[in-house]
């Protein structure tokens, strides 16, 4: 690995993906992991990173930049959230260095900022918003949207390249818990069905009264009016409906503005249409570049050299 | 039992209460039991009934009045819902009679209507609306909004004595699946607070954006705002908030009409609160006397004999 200028980890609570990173800022190597924290016994991140990551990308002496869960209760040590505003040169001055390791290893802060109803926060994403503002200046002039779906949503409001404020939408983890654990579950017999995703989508109207809403996955079962199969998909569309709704007005949307999607493919696709009906212009962004150029962009801001 | 003209059974999804019914209406026994149909093994209805309910009130000769899901598929038999408009005599017309019991047994049919994202459905309160209603003259005439708080909390718009039309708001168990699956459950140090569920009721704003303002539950707490302890109560708040903030609207409430709120005191007073910080009027009526109310003229529809 006599290229490798540096160790990139996105390590969330679910997974974690680790790339070697050439002194140009391409990746050599991928290698990915469900070790997320949340996985994790209490104190075991350090040994993980040691006995897995490094030797896994054979990254023994590499320095390395951490992002994501890694820097919460539940990680590495706990890495206090940041302030909005903030770009690339806060979140670099904001890093954590892990003492005792070597070679120097550093976790990115996460962001705290004013949402619709109290202090909202994040951790991972704004590695991920520095990373897509990186790849092409253009983007860091003027007002933009960013949206990662996921199991906490981050909508964030980008003003000439810094992340202003944002909001977390729970819509993952309500369709996760509802599905699961509620009266909306569908037995055995749950099928995909694009039909229904798109009834979901209209019956999340304006997205006002979600709680009401809801209850007509079961209600349009029991009445006759749905097949019990279909409450899963349509449970999804109201809910990402309902958030393609309401989400960009929160972040005071021009009716054209665009919103980048930045994330997995399945999830964008979604995205996309829920957003579309909701009269949105989309774009889509891989959510793995994104992380990766927000790694080497902190990496660029704190010189690059260890 | 030589005074007692009928059984009456308020017939959940979680609890049964059964009354002896007197001739001039008035309950002369009653005995309440954790014996809800969601707890019963299929097809246990009917064993439960002639087993534990009539020996309870030795009332094995009396004709019976059956409210609740003891008419769904979970029940004994599944009674069609009948459609809104509907009053006192359009149920007692839909009265199911089952056969082979010997005295008399009528299962009440709910009912079903168009809500806001869809059919929507209901099944026992129909009979507490209707016993509200039958409690004083008065109430039917004109518009009149009845609320029920619960696991499926129901908000019914009456129109001179008649169940217009209803929507479902699922608070209750969004309260229920998100504290005790989601990253919003409080661990053991959980404790009730006023503050922190007046802090949700002000976190619910308009009740727009609920997916949003539901992480603040979380969020408040990782970034030091608020203590974890308080969290359930947050939540608590700002779910019953939302309702309070939509619901009246969903039925075209005008601003200065009261809201008369039938069931448990626990709960009322928490919807008193939620309602009142929303602007609303209220009044509360006990939701037991009003299902005992509502079979009590449903009796008296099909002519008080058998």
């Amino acid at each position: 690995m006599a290229d490798a200028a540096f160790l990139a980890v996105d390590w969330g609570t679910t997974n974690l993906r680790a790339w070697t990173v050439g002194r140009d800022g391409a990746p050599l190597q991928h290698w990915e992991a469900p070790l997320g924290v949340g996985r994790l016994p209490p104190g075991g991140a350090a040994q993980a990173f040691r006995e897995q990551v490094r030797p896994a990308l054979d990254a023994h002496a590499l320095p390395a930049l951490l992002s994501g869960m890694i820097g919460s209760t539940l990680g590495w040590v706990e890495v206090p959230y940041l302030p909005c505003p903030a770009d690339a040169e806060t979140l670099a001055r904001g890093l954590r260095r892990i003492e005792g390791e070597g070679a120097p290893v550093w976790i990115v802060p996460g962001l705290k900022g004013p949402g619709v109803a109290g202090t909202d926060v994040m951790r991972g994403e704004e590695t991920q918003i520095i990373g897509w503002l990186a790849e092409d200046p253009a983007r860091r002039q003027g007002r933009r949207i960013v949206c990662h779906p996921g199991t906490h949503a981050k909508w964030a409001r980008i003003e000439d390249g810094r992340i202003a404020r944002f909001n977390t939408v729970m819509t993952g983890e309500l369709f996760d818990v509802l599905s699961r654990h509620s009266v909306l579950r569908t037995g055995p017999d749950a099928q995909d069905s694009d039909e229904a995703f798109e009834a979901g989508l209209t019956a999340a109207g304006d997205g006002s009264a979600l709680a009401a809403r809801l209850f007509s996955a079961r209600s349009r079962v029991v009445s006759g009016e749905m097949p019990g199969a279909w409450a899963n998909s349509y449970l999804s569309g109201l809910l990402i409906g309902a958030e393609a709704a309401c989400a960009p007005a929160l972040l005071g949307a021009d009716p054209d503005e665009p919103v980048a999607v930045v994330g997995d493919p399945r999830l964008q696709r979604l995205y996309r249409r829920a957003l579309e009906r909701a009269g949105r212009k989309v774009q889509t962004y891989s959510g793995d570049a994104a992380s990766l150029s927000g790694l080497n962009a902190l990496w660029r801001e704190v010189g690059g050299t260890a």
